[in-house]
């Protein structure tokens, strides 16, 4: 037997040696791969043992929307541990029945019952399963430059480097090329060619693979991770229109956008489209507790009605996370969560980063909205080659490797993917916090 | 917007209503499925809100080993939100690295590394990407009778009824029967035969299936859900000889039986037997958060140290899951958990099974270790056909529906399964209460 000793006092030193020795890291390479222990938070940024503060402009993984430590999320972990911790998902629960009723009514159009998942990878699973058995349809086409998760069908769906090495997967997934008018797939010349050429080509793959094969189509509604690709007005009411033409399910993938990331609780409020599906994870909750799941229109629950839905968890519905999801949406409201960060976007971040565009040749492109940012480096500002190639290799990388250290001594938490800053902090920051990011950013990028 | 309320004053029928409008049920036909609203727990019970108490003969599912509001594990939870609610993976966190250095120590063998994931689905999902990148092969074997989660690759690799509707998931899945010596599937004597003659089936069907082609082999250590099927002495060891002759992964599932429920704090050590990678969940926090994860052999590991593990998640390791994990290991010693599990089975519950076998025909079979048993009714001695078929209706379903309201009446909610009644209460159940919740199965049993 071993001995399990209180963790409070340990020192920095201890922290690393057991990380290294006994912690396996996501997406790493385990030797080469060392994580700087974190002692604190407050508000929009953390500290290390050493002191060092910094802010927080990735929101940890874009999920810390109401910022380290929300004096009213912690209370409600701790009150409702003092009053059940856990209960299984097959029993009733006030917190539960509560958080259901906000997302329900929070949510776009009738997506009237939520399934309850531990996170975002779990929610797209069942989401696409309710589609295939809805459907009775296979497939499932997702876009080229996209994440939905980790486990066997989220990452065999995701457009990204990360499936490489998992792609003999979910064998039913189709990929296809999304809109992306900085870097065009169909030589569109603006914005509005580039929509009506993307549905287009969209089409036509759908006629190609068989629409009467495919179950849905699943597409996170700004593209996060893998580059801020904020839609075409017209293009999800497209998606939509294909949707209703060929009888396939429309899921929006909102974990990383929900919960007011663009100014709106759900990204689709601003782009008005309907999914069918719409799952959610990160933002409600903050983080604080896993917690993840599936709003699901009353069409595809009522293929559930009478027949038993072949999925589940332990987790589902898990009273901790469903408090501090009740309380994410009372401070939403008491604190005008979503007002803060579309002012914050319009008047704070999308003057400066125009300002950026006029004085660096290095920034190819802005483009965001909300608190949910990316500045795209290029090399040219005429062929538009980015700073670093697609799947950088170590080497080729130097150049983000310099600002994100830049930005660190500076004090300020970075979160780069491939050429792009993205900027994505706490939706509680200040305006006064925010600004002094900005700058460091710039400092950073004038170094190079 | 919507208006968030606190919850605490809810009715019960404000519970009931809010969750059959709003909650999308696990494994449930949602028209047909009413929940139970719970309103508190204590140690081995929970009450309704009309102040009926029930013992927990399931432990909510099979996850609440040290029992409903333990206060040092709520504790636990409020103390590690006081002082960080979350971080990301990719920072070093005392919590985090303590809980692994403790699950090493406590593993069997030289599984030193913990990847932490969010509950057992994801864990089997992981331990099986990493068998397929260490081995360079793709196809797993896994039991029929058997259940491994529901996301799409531990779907597919579960051997219930479950996976029926999903199974056109994961196509590298192959599935083999395993020893159950009441009703073998070799025509066996006894447990002596019944193990021989599962491992010479095994290795057949490997040479059949191509060794070559195999990454893993994963077994529940006991079947859980699919009959508390005990490995006759000699089986594990077996697997273990067999993955070792082919160069394929032992994988050992003990999401539901890790951390106490067979006397020992993890289940391979009753069996003498050494896995490449064992999953966890449940007992790790006792359900309070939800928490996963894979301990993984040196070999293992080393695949990934300067190559990237292609798999992560938001929520690895994160930091209330793993102070809860910390103390439940402290609560483990200090109440000496395994010591009072395995009296508890071997005092009380086998001679107490054992005496309904003498006196009731029903009872075909009763197995078990530590606090977890199974009692499997039969209609004929002789022909042991089960009470209830394979999949029953409901109307087939019948005869176990009366022992579970015959049970719910005299205050104890059963665990029932097929043609089974499991028995799996919290760990901390008192000798008095577990007593007393065996003499409310035996009156349940006396009416049919």
């Amino acid at each position: 037997m071993t001995t399990a000793t209180v963790t409070t006092d340990m020192s920095a030193e201890r922290v690393s040696e057991l990380d290294n020795s006994h912690v396996f890291h996501s997406w790493a390479a385990q030797d080469l791969f060392n994580a700087l222990p974190v002692v604190s938070g407050s508000e929009s940024s953390f500290t290390d043992y050493e002191g060092n503060t910094y802010l927080d402009f990735g929101s940890q993984l874009v999920n810390l929307n109401l910022g380290h430590q929300h004096p009213r999320l912690v209370r409600a972990i701790q009150d409702q541990a003092e009053k059940l911790a856990t209960i299984q998902p097959a029993f009733a629960n006030d917190a539960r029945s509560e958080l259901a009723r906000l997302l329900a009514e929070a949510a776009p159009g009738a997506l009237n019952q939520v399934f309850f998942t531990n996170a975002g990878a779990d929610a797209n699973e069942h989401a696409v399963r309710m589609a295939r058995l809805h459907t009775g349809r296979q497939k499932v086409m997702s876009m080229y430059r996209s994440y939905h998760g980790a486990t066997t069908t989220a990452i065999s769906m995701t457009g990204d480097p990360r499936r490489w090495p998992n792609d003999q997967g979910d064998p039913s997934v189709v990929h296809f090329f999304g809109p992306y008018a900085y870097r065009s797939a169909f030589w569109a010349a603006d914005e509005a060619q580039e929509c009506e050429r993307a549905l287009a080509h969209l089409e036509e793959q759908i006629i190609l693979e068989g629409a009467s094969t495919i179950a849905a189509i699943i597409i996170e509604t700004v593209v996060g991770t893998n580059g801020i690709l904020v839609p075409p007005a017209g293009y999800l009411p497209g998606i939509r229109a294909l949707c209703d033409k060929y009888g396939i399910l429309y899921i929006a993938d909102e974990v990383m956008v929900g919960f007011g990331r663009t100014g709106t609780m759900f990204a689709v409020e601003n782009f008005q489209a309907q999914p069918d599906l719409l799952t959610f994870a990160k933002g409600v909750t903050s983080g604080y507790v896993p917690l993840g799941g599936v709003l699901i229109s009353d069409a595809v629950r009522d293929s559930f009605a009478t027949t038993v839905y072949p999925g589940g968890l332990t987790y589902s519905g898990h009273p901790l996370g469903c408090a501090v999801g009740v309380e994410t949406f009372a401070i939403f409201e008491d604190e005008q969560i979503l007002e803060h960060t579309r002012q914050l976007g319009d008047e704070v971040v999308a003057p400066f980063l125009a300002g950026l565009a006029d004085k660096y040749e290095v920034v190819g492109q802005y483009r965001g909205l909300g608190l949910l940012w990316a500045i795209e480096l290029v090399t040219d500002r005429d062929t538009r080659e980015p700073l670093v190639p697609f799947h950088p290799t170590a080497e080729q990388n130097e150049p983000m490797l310099k600002i994100s250290a830049a930005c660190k001594a500076a004090g300020l938490w970075p979160m780069l993917q491939q050429n792009r800053i993205h900027i994505a902090p706490p939706l509680i920051i200040s305006e006064q916090d925010l600004r002094r990011g900005l700058e460091i950013i710039e400092d950073a990028i004038k170094e190079i």
